[in-house]
């Protein structure tokens, strides 16, 4: 099982591909796609959809997860993440790829254990998780627990050995932090 | 100079192709797409797009031109307006087909001369200077409207005669209501 995780955005948009092995998962691959400030939108939202078109045509992904939009304070920012949003899930369909969609609250509670998790908790955790040592951008971390929310969903079952040692260096982390 | 209009929406997207042979406007074909209330909006929004790519396809247009996207009171309606309009404009610039967008003000300026015109001034005007007999839909009325206004920007001179025989009988048509 082999998901592409998406966290769309008209400037920056995280991808993040995440396959479950056995009860481990495994990160294949993530980046992000800047768009050109150049470019008008249209344009712009067609470099990004080219760009993880690429990506999907790559890992042939037996699903892609995206993150559900939540309404921006400006209607303005909600129009144009809806242009990117759909743009990317058609350039998804139009490969015969499902689609699915989770809010940030159902990615974060996935996996960090709470919906309010903060961006950084987030990170702490899909690093932990996928076993990645370097630092993530903030959009590739997202995208990749979006994916990985994916695959929790999926099975129903969390790996939970995994996840109670990645809670226990995150509590480890927040009390370092709390004693600072 | 041959023209795709575009009317985007959810649930009806109204397409309408005109050309401009010499000082008339001809129109090749207009209709409606209406999106199967059955399935999710991400199939929802590729039916929709499936459909358009077929007429993009079949007319192979210079331009693409679109209604531009007002912000609905709800912002729900604005977040899935803005998903099948990123996902259009996308799929037009995929063709290497030019997109152009039009505010619905400069629309119904540019067709019934006057912005604040009424749908069924608009539907008058288009059938009126696009010679069409029979009644429109109102999504391929806007469409038809939304090419013709890139015809008449592009070329920075509108058909006046047209336009003033169309204005006269549309003078007439708001005078007979009246006296109703």
């Amino acid at each position: 099982m082999r998901v592409v995780g998406i966290d769309p955005g008209s400037r920056k948009t995280g991808w993040g591909v995440v396959e479950r092995r056995g009860n481990s998962y495994v990160a294949l691959g993530h980046g992000t796609v800047t768009a050109s400030a150049k470019l008008d939108l249209p344009h712009r939202i067609h470099g990004i959809v080219q760009r993880i078109d690429e990506v999907l045509a790559h890992y042939t992904p037996d699903c892609v997860a995206v993150e559900e939009a939540f309404y921006h304070e400006s209607v303005r920012s909600t129009l144009v993440l809806g242009h990117v949003r759909g743009a990317l899930l058609v350039a998804a369909i139009s490969r015969g790829i499902e689609v699915a969609e989770y809010t940030p609250r159902a990615v974060k509670l996935s996996v960090a254990g709470t919906g309010a998790a903060a961006k950084e908790q987030v990170e702490f955790m899909v690093r932990r998780l996928l076993g990645i040592r370097t630092p993530l951008q903030p959009d590739a971390s997202d995208a990749l627990a979006v994916a990985m929310c994916h695959l929790h969903r999926e099975r129903r079952l969390a790996p939970a050995r995994a996840v109670a040692a990645a809670t226990h260096g995150l509590e480890a982390l927040l009390a370092k932090r709390a004693r600072r």
